[in-house]
């Protein structure tokens, strides 16, 4: 195996430094060092580098994507794993907090802002970095995710349980809103609790008699039946489109980044 | 003035191969060399990079701003002249040209593309190039942009022009809808034209009684008349998000990039 001076910088630095290419202090996989062409923008789709790819997605242009392109793997992995993924959570928090705290709160306790919970205020990044799951680039595992899940470990978005501390702060009423099964209430309590999501108006999970509607239809639905019981949707933050589209989206939404996966 | 290598390099670049750097073989004014900060991704607002920047501003995170940060200048003009902005331009063509050609058309006439013009069929990068204009970073001027407007020669935005015409051949109906006003309409006709826009089904420019609409109620307000006069909006495709929100949006919409400006 011969490599590049670059790609030999790139591994030197991956096993001396980890930590600063680590998400959260959470170690990827060893087994699954990150590729060399990451980065430089190989392409499967013609024309389209994976940078271009991924603002595509960011921005609901690419919709109903499989997989991510398999020439990305690698790009994806060093964003999700480097700086710019922290970076752009980071941004995407700021504007929700410059757009909140302009706001007056009536503080009846119906001022409420809804999060997602998977890559939104959990991360399932140590999941998705494993070799089997390739940063998206692999065919989706229900089971292995599902164990995943629990095993109540995703770390927080540090940029979201950062602005979720700051909204309790400002008086908003917070409302989670995941596609998790109600049947994994118990390990997904524990898991928010202890990574720092202490408190909550409502954690509403997906019950079994919805399983067949999409995230669209189902979070849309959830969202009515909290504008009913009074509740004033203020903000909206999801890493899936499906978060913030369909109905009842709320006053503004926030996109959080996610070129991992897609969910309709 | 001392540079440093990079500043060098980069300065006899856009010296000596002054289009590979340029869009659409315009040249930009010469009074107005990049600067060096560029891409480095200073700040203004504290904690969020230009870069994390313009990805909340295309996310449509960041609403109702008024000029790029200054700091930003040099990372935006560099972005649009460079050959990020043309891959990206180029992705979400290919992303629109994806799902148009799965369609099956009735070909009655009523299947119908939307375009906005001003920075998503033409482009005005030659005048936000310009020193006064600053990549969007100094504050705008009415009365410059209609002289530059008046003067009849933006050029296409290559990736909108090339899908355009593929949509024809596709066998869609093509509207634009433009926020410039009704009294441009000979210059716009004969500007489009002369790049390569020679047919369409309707050319919609604002009325002097709705100059007081937003662009979203104003489109949403044209859209709707459309489908009122029994057109299919399949797609609808612009630089702003107030052109793809509101109502009667569109079977699918989709995202070209700008960080040069804010149309609510």
């Amino acid at each position: 195996m011969t490599m590049k001076p670059l790609s030999l910088i790139l591994l030197i630095l991956a096993i001396t430094i980890p930590t600063s290419l680590t998400y959260a202090g959470q170690m990827p996989d060893r087994n699954h060092p990150l590729r060399t062409q990451a980065g430089s923008g190989s392409h499967r789709i013609p024309g389209v580098s994976c940078l271009s790819w991924r603002l595509a997605v960011e921005t609901d242009n690419i919709r109903d994507w499989d997989l991510v392109p398999s020439s990305c793997e690698g790009y994806v992995g060093h964003y999700m794993l480097g700086h710019q993924y922290r970076k752009d959570c980071n941004a995407a928090a700021w504007a929700a907090y410059d757009y909140a705290k302009g706001l007056t709160l009536k503080k009846d306790g119906k001022d409420v802002w809804i999060f997602d919970i998977g890559d939104t205020s959990l991360s399932n990044l140590p999941y998705y970095a494993r070799p089997d799951n390739a940063f998206g680039a692999k065919e989706f595992n229900e089971t292995t995710f599902k164990e995943w899940q629990l095993e109540g470990k995703a770390p927080a978005v540090p940029a979201i349980l950062d602005l979720y501390k700051r909204l309790l702060k400002l008086g908003f009423k917070i409302v989670f809103i995941s596609g998790r099964s109600e049947s994994l209430r118990f390990i997904t309590v524990y898991n928010m609790k202890k990574v720092g999501y202490h408190t909550w108006e409502k954690l509403i999970l997906k019950q079994t008699s919805e399983s067949g509607t999409t995230a669209m239809v189902y979070k849309s639905k959830e969202r009515k039946e909290l504008e009913e019981a009074g509740y004033r949707i203020l903000g909206n933050m999801g890493d899936q489109w499906s978060d913030l589209l369909g109905t009842h989206v709320g006053n503004r939404t926030f996109k959080v980044p996610n070129p991992m996966f897609y969910v309709a």
